[in-house]
C-alpha cells in the first residue's frame, strides 16, 4: 500500500490562535493530530477535542512517538522550553511556526528539524481559508524539505521555500500590513463609538481599500487629505482630535510620512 | 409623461478621482451630465469625453442652465472660488462632495443647496462599484433632501442622511481606515522592496485583515508581537528599522498604541 503524507502522526505542542488553526485544517484534510500539549488545560482540551486527539499540560508528557512535531508557542517560551521539547525526539522532524525566529534555533538540539510557516493572521474565533494561505518552509535536509512542501501543498495552493532572512523580512512586512493595518480599523472604531455611529459604515471603505492594491501599487492607490496636502483638512482632524493626544501624535506622523513618501 | 430623477442635468465642477468616478457612474445610470469644468483642460477634456458633455477651463463659462451642480474640488479651492461658482445660478441646486466641509459654507452664498459625499475612495484608474458605497445627504430644504437620496438610491442600495458634525467624524474615521491603512500598505511594500520580496506574498493577508472586521471587532480581531507584547519580536524588528528612522518610530509608536488600547 501506498503511503501518503497524511500518515504522518502529528503532535501539535501549542494550542494557541495559530496551532488551533492549523492543526484544525490538517484534521479536515486526513492528517491524524495524536496529541496537543498546551500550558492551559482549557486550551489544550478545546484543541484536542476539536481534532480528535489526546492532550497534556506537561512538556515530559508528550509522546515520543510522533513524526512530526508542530511548534507553535510564544517566541519566548518557545526559547525557554527548547531543550525539554526536542527531549526523547531524536528520529522526529521537528518545526516551528514563526514568522521571526531563524531555523538555526534548533541547530545541535536535534537532528531533523526546520519551520513552518503559515503567513496569516489567526484568531480562534473564526475559520481561515488554508487555500490561499502562504506558507514558508525551510529545513535542513531537502528530504524535510520536500515532506514539509507536500504536507502544505494539502492545504494550500501557495507554498514556498524561504531562508530564515527572507521569512523575518516577510514577517515585518506583514505586522505592517496586518497587525498596523488592523489596529487602524480598531482607531476609528474608537473615534466612531465617541461620535455614536456604526463601524459598519467603514466596511465598504475597508473592501475597497484591500480591493484596490491587487491592481495598483498601494503608492498608486493612496487618496486622502495627506496625499494631496490638504492642510486644512489635516488641521480640522488635528484639532478633533485634541482630546487624544496619542491618537493625534499617530495622526500627524502618518500624514508626514504619506507626504514623505510621496514627495520622494 | 412622468419625469425621472435621471433628467435632472447635472454639471460636474471638478473632475478629480472623486468626481470622475461619480461622472461615470451618474452616466452609465442614465443620467445626463451636460459640462464639466476643470483648471486643467486635460482632465476636464477626459472626463467630458467618458460622459458625453461638454467641458470648459473657465467657470464663468460654466452652463447656467443645468438643475444640478456636483463641484468636488480641493477643499481650499473650492472655499476660494465659491463666489465665481454659485454666480448665476439661483435657480439650480448645488452641492459639494466633500466629508470635511460643513453645509453652512454654502449658508448666504446660494438658496438651495446640500452635500452629496459617497464615502469611499477613488482613483481614476479604478471603477469603483457603487451599489455599496454608503451616500450621507445633507440640505437645507426636505424637498431636496429627498430628490439627492433619489439620485444617490439610482447608484447605491446605502444612502443616508447625516448631519455635518456626523459626515466630518465619519471623514476623520475614514482618514484612518483607509488613507492609513493604505500607508501601511505602501510602507510594507517599500520594505518588501528593499529585501527583493514581492508585494503580491501579502495579498491573502491584506484580504483576510479585512474580511475579518466584517464578524470581530477590530480590537478582537487583532494579532502579532504587539498585543501579545512579545519583546523579543518588538525589539528585533526596531532593530531591522534602524536604518528607516521614520519608519521604526511609526512601529514603536503603533505597537504602543495597540498594547494600550488592549490594556485599557
Amino acid at each position: 500500500m501506498k503511503r501518503s503524507v497524511q500518515d504522518t502522526p502529528i503532535v501539535f505542542i501549542g494550542a494557541g490562535n495559530l496551532a488551533t488553526n492549523l492543526a484544525k485544517a490538517l484534521y479536515q484534510n486526513g492528517f491524524r493530530i495524536v496529541q496537543v500539549y498546551s500550558r492551559t488545560k482549557e486550551a489544550a482540551c478545546a484543541l484536542a477535542q476539536a481534532v480528535e486527539a489526546g492532550y497534556t499540560t506537561e512538556l515530559s508528557e508528550v509522546s515520543k512517538d510522533a513524526r512530526l512535531y508542530i511548534v507553535s508557542l510564544k517566541d519566548d517560551a518557545f526559547v525557554t522550553l527548547l531543550p525539554e521539547i526536542v527531549a526523547g525526539k531524536e528520529d522526529a522532524l521537528l518545526v516551528h511556526t514563526a514568522g521571526s525566529i531563524p531555523m538555526n534555533v534548533w541547530e545541535g538540539k536535534t537532528s531533523r528539524y526546520g519551520v513552518f510557516y503559515p503567513m496569516q493572521t489567526f484568531s480562534k474565533q473564526r475559520e481561515v481559508d488554508f487555500r490561499v494561505v502562504p506558507f514558508f518552509i525551510e529545513s535542513n535536509s531537502s528530504e524535510d524539505t520536500e515532506l514539509l512542501k507536500a504536507i502544505a501543498s494539502v492545504l494550500s495552493e501557495k507554498v514556498y521555500e524561504a531562508t530564515s532572512e527572507q521569512r523575518r523580512s516577510l514577517h515585518l512586512a506583514a505586522v505592517f500590513t496586518c497587525n498596523f493595518t488592523n489596529h487602524m480599523y480598531a482607531l476609528a472604531s474608537e473615534l466612531l463609538k465617541k461620535y455614536d455611529l456604526p463601524f459598519n459604515a467603514m466596511l465598504p471603505l475597508i473592501d475597497e481599500t484591500a480591493r484596490k492594491v491587487h491592481e495598483l501599487e498601494p503608492k498608486q492607490a493612496q487618496t486622502g487629505p495627506a496625499v494631496r496636502y490638504d492642510e486644512n483638512v489635516i488641521n480640522k482632524h488635528l484639532e478633533m482630535l485634541a482630546g487624544e493626544p496619542e491618537m493625534q501624535e499617530l495622526y500627524r506622523l502618518v500624514s508626514e510620512s504619506i507626504h514623505r513618501l510621496h514627495n520622494k
